[in-house]
């Protein structure tokens, strides 16, 4: 069965889709058209928005599912009278939350929410910047600022690890990729060994591991099961060794990567919310 | 006024922490304590955060919030008997929707809600790796292959941004920094020409561009308040003596500035949710 929904917000929209896409992975048995209307700020806006909600309804003989963030109440009413389910957060939560704290919200006296801005921006944009200058292994010499480093084989996960773990939560992270040679005698390499703290490990499934290689070079012995079972294998033996923790990324999504590993470290989040 | 709220989920806590700092946002006056309990999916799991719970009631002689997207039972339950004003974001949406389309939920039979898992691994980590390979100018040769180009001047945002939009939407965003000498003559760098649709302009307010050039070169001529106007006013010149669409990048946060972009050019996410 096919439904639409649509995601509106007068800002990012992402409070809305993270939300919508949570609740709609309840009924997998439907298949949503999802569709994300952001920074609706003015009447006029709403208006068109509303026309798109009504338009969808008549094309498909269902009304759609709208998930909404609005504040303003001029463009909350334009919306509510779309032919529409309204899943709206903010009028559904804030009234308990308002008994339960014994303080009006500002959007019951009809402010906008916190702007997106956030004394963050240095802060996050700094991590990002270390994760960049601080991958694969290029330079060693910055890990005493690291807060975490991460370790493991070419295409583990590593790279895209680092810079959620940087954007997400402001947590400088390097990595550094552990190679043949590093392996030989079964020990963390020397440049590592002073920050023997700091790591953490990632491992995968070799199967898999040889599938993702295969994408980047075809047919290599780097992409070779042979080659990744005997990989996985040495940097696994590795970190039972040495006691350092580590995770399987195989079929994990970045973000539970992160927030994994986040829990299993007790690493502080820096970004204020 | 200070009051503790729990973030609660049986995965990563994402959705239960984007929605309750969205609520929390609306009472500016509090002071909040942020603690994200996720991967609570086991009955022990549960009697210890509600013990958490608990205890922060007793300590600050306040009940605290909780807002959660837990699927089973018996963990509800734990929670639940909690001393808690708990925001059930699942128990309360679901059942309209399920009216609406007429189907029970997952929610409902007791399964989990869907794995985090998703076919969009590799297009999101091609995505990342593309804008990586293609930071700051470095190659210019795999432009046919971009999405889009982000341009601009040094520090003005381009590299966090490109990688938001690799993560977050599977877009892939080359970014190309304009030099003084790319400005001579106020016309695009002839390897951009061939990509002139591709193209997308940041610009920043110049002393927050100051700003933030200082903190990376304190002192310089680089950082230094005349160099960034004259800067700022020869990019913006160009993207409108070039019809290059732009946006200022000061104030918003990298979800803000990505959200705008996709906005502005129609681009489409390429990865499904």
């Amino acid at each position: 069965m096919k439904r639409t929904a649509f995601f509106i917000s007068d800002g990012t929209g992402i409070t809305a889709e993270t939300l919508g896409n949570s609740l709609l992975s309840q009924f997998e048995a439907i298949d949503f058209e999802r569709i994300t209307l952001p920074y609706i700020d003015s009447v006029e806006k709403a208006e068109k928005a509303a026309a798109r909600i009504n338009q969808a309804a008549a094309t498909h003989g269902h009304r759609p599912i709208v998930v909404d963030t609005i504040v303003d109440k001029n463009i909350r009413q334009i919306l509510d009278s779309a032919d529409c389910l309204n899943i709206d957060i903010f009028s559904t939560f804030l009234a308990p939350l308002e008994r339960e704290l014994s303080i009006e919200s500002s959007y019951r006296v009809g402010k906008s929410h916190a702007a997106t801005t956030s004394p963050n921006y240095l802060a996050r944009i700094d991590a990002v910047n270390f994760a960049l200058d601080n991958d694969d292994g290029a330079r060693t010499r910055h890990y005493a600022e690291a807060d975490i480093i991460l370790i493991g084989v070419s295409r583990s996960g590593k790279t895209p690890t680092c810079l959620y773990l940087a954007m997400q939560y402001g947590i400088k992270a390097a990595n550094y990729p552990l190679t043949e040679e590093d392996m030989a005698d079964l020990r963390i390499p020397k440049s590592l060994e002073p920050h023997q703290q700091k790591l953490f490990g990632l491992t995968i499934d070799p199967d898999r591991l040889a599938a993702i290689r295969n994408e980047r070079r075809a047919n290599s012995r780097y992409a070779s099961l042979k080659q990744c079972y005997h990989e996985i294998d040495e940097v696994e033996m590795l970190y039972q060794r040495q006691n350092i923790p580590f995770i399987s990324t195989t079929d994990k999504s970045i973000e539970e990567i992160s927030t994994r590993i986040m829990e299993e470290t007790g690493l502080q989040r820096r970004l204020k919310v």
